[in-house]
């Protein structure tokens, strides 16, 4: 324990240090990029950041411990690294409940499949272990970085909920909270109490401000970090102010936690444990995240069945060969197929996975074949998510937003 | 908001604003330094600040356009520059209104006679002009400068508002604030607005931040800059969103509102105003520092008489000379006499005032005379805040700082 503790520490600190020019690949909340366009090597992200692999003996006591199958993303390795993750199911093990926090920064209105995973992901835990759950909205950071108004970063992070309920969370066991809405009281107080631990060398080492950065980027850290405190929720934790806290997230927030695992223990709390994805990758391939800015780079919530089955047919990247006769002697190449890729996420049946993969392979079936699966599964989810997001009325949005305590937190 | 003293306390800590070799003064919101200890200049101040000297001119207008006797700090140069004033007053004689703002930032329990200053001038404002107020109480800034605890910023900012209640302030037109307490809705809105107007390296140029400050004190300037923009206050100013802004302060205060006035106009507001007023000297001169450190540099409105007496006596810096043979046929440096400057702040008698000054710097009266008559005027100014003060009952706090329109604002 004492050991683990302290090459947390290490690790956390080594991975502090400053992103270098020379580095080959970027990864932080605002750039993700690999060198030359090449893949984001998850390896080196490990070893850089300082985080741990998330592996089957992990799985499987998650299994144990719940009673469930893991979720795809876990037996896929979507979600393929942590922090601490062994210590918060320790203490579950024990008896000991945490809480959930996760959250969305409220850039765009519609939002595209690899918006969904860490949302779809996180309420297979909350389900999984029963435990409460609170979403930021950063509707304050998007207004920032984004240079759109107070008033309309508002409305997406209410459109946005929108989606995030329509994923099925549970309304007693979920809080939903904009910034711009519930920054104040204590979360305000731990805002300050987080800043005060944190120098400007400190941010521009994590996060590579620059002088020219306006002081509102370098305020808002804190505000992000401030979640991973129960005592930032009075009316949830108001007695439990030593519940964990397990943070799913796409691994390019890793720096918004690193920083918070360094400062928590200063006040007094547990660090936030993470359980973090890889990206998911656009349907051009895999080098980066999508872009929002490319309305053929993803595939959205509110694309339909015919612009589906265009987009996977027209842009998702083939690793298939180039004539027929090539492709049944030599196989997909399933390494860059982004097909069979988006079905590694989203096809919940292993088997009919496993065939594919063999046979694809082998060259078996064909790109268009495998096309046309992926158009019917992701059709088939769109629908259903489309179908739950017009059930959400604004009075649900208002009740999982309201502040208020949560009933049925850890039944 | 830190004033002179509190400023001064925590100068010897803030390695990064060290004064220049360049330098001749340094005046920023902590630190208040002459070079080798001299007498700040406050027309190279002026100069170097940009604003505009108050002269007699704007005085009579005041006079003027109040029907009242402009107060003794105006008579007497104790506010002595000021920002657009005269836009204030071009507003006001058309018959548009404005709201005052000042603040405190709560470092200590007991107020000296300096912490008075700017709200005993606000209360005259306000009377005079028959215009809002609001009163902000930095508890996150001294928090956060000071390492004291959330809990003990917040109880101080309390205590600290007993004392400013008992200047007289009318509850009617009066909210006073704590940031802790009310920071969040719109006034964080604020916040984001102004912050993302500022870079770092302004704020370096502002206010010398180095690396090594943490992001706390980064993120504060747009705290203290939120209250000169009325839709702040949605509950005091919901129908006046272009309402005016006059801060009386004093002026190493400056630096956070010209960083405001420079934004004011990108986000549609006017620019603040501002009334500036000269540091209160200690007493044992005005090259010598006021610290907490040491209770005989400064008269506390917790003093008895008898201390108060003692404390003139023994450290007021005098003017006279040597001996009584000399000083009848030099009379007293009236420059450097402490005695004398404090009757300048604290004598309502302007004709008792002008005898003094003739008589004591022709030699005519001594200094224990001087003395006396101070001892006495103060005794008798801080018997009757401690009067005040005491009957300042806690639902009065309540009162003050609850979060309501003002009925009264206009009347």
């Amino acid at each position: 324990m004492a050991n683990n503790a302290a090459a947390n520490e290490l690790s956390d600190k080594l991975a502090s240090q400053k992103l270098k020019e020379e580095d080959d690949q970027v990864v932080n909340p605002w750039t993700v990029t690999a060198k030359d366009g090449g893949k984001i090597d998850y390896d080196k992200l490990i070893d850089k950041f300082g985080c741990q692999r998330l592996d089957q003996t992990l799985i499987d006591r998650i299994h144990r411990l719940t009673g469930r199958t893991p979720h795809v993303f876990l037996r896929r390795g979507v979600f393929f690294a942590h922090r601490d993750l062994n210590d918060i199911l320790d203490a579950y093990e024990k008896g000991e409940k945490f809480y959930l926090y996760t959250g969305r920064g409220p850039s765009s209105e519609a939002l595209h499949l690899g918006h969904l995973v860490p949302f779809m992901f996180t309420k297979y835990l909350q389900d999984a272990f029963k435990v409460p759950l609170v979403i930021q909205l950063t509707d304050d950071e998007k207004c920032m970085w984004k240079n759109i108004s107070v008033e309309e970063s508002q409305r997406l992070a209410r459109e946005n909920a929108k989606d995030i309920i329509a994923c099925g969370f549970d309304v007693t066991r979920t809080f939903i909270f904009s910034d711009f809405d519930y920054v104040g009281g204590e979360f305000y107080k731990n805002m300050v109490r987080i800043a005060k631990c944190v120098t400007y060398n400190k941010v521009v080492g994590i996060f590579g401000f620059s002088g020219e950065d306006h002081i509102g980027k370098i305020s808002f850290p804190p505000v992000q970090a401030a979640p991973s405190f129960p005592n930032s929720f009075p009316h949830l934790f108001k007695d439990k102010k030593n519940l964990r806290c397990l943070i799913p997230c796409a691994i390019d927030q890793d720096p918004y936690f690193r920083m918070t695992r360094d400062v928590a223990p200063r006040l007094g709390h547990h660090k936030p444990a993470l359980i973090e994805s890889s990206f998911f990758p656009s349907l051009q391939g895999e080098s980066g995240k999508m872009s929002a800015s490319d309305p053929n780079s993803a595939i959205y919530v509110t694309d339909t069945g015919n612009i589906i089955k265009k987009k996977i047919n027209k842009y998702a990247f083939s690793g298939g060969q180039d004539s027929i006769e090539k492709h049944r002697e030599l196989g997909a190449n399933l390494e860059v197929d982004i097909p069979f890729k988006y079905l590694c996420f989203f096809l919940d049946d292993d088997d009919e996975l496993e065939e594919i993969r063999q046979k694809y392979g082998k060259g078996e079936m064909l790109t268009g074949e495998v096309k046309m699966k992926l158009t019917q599964v992701l059709t088939e989810m769109v629908e259903r998510h489309r179908f739950a997001r017009a059930a959400v009325t604004d009075e649900m949005v208002d009740a999982f937003m309201a502040v208020r305590p949560l009933p049925n937190m850890f039944d």
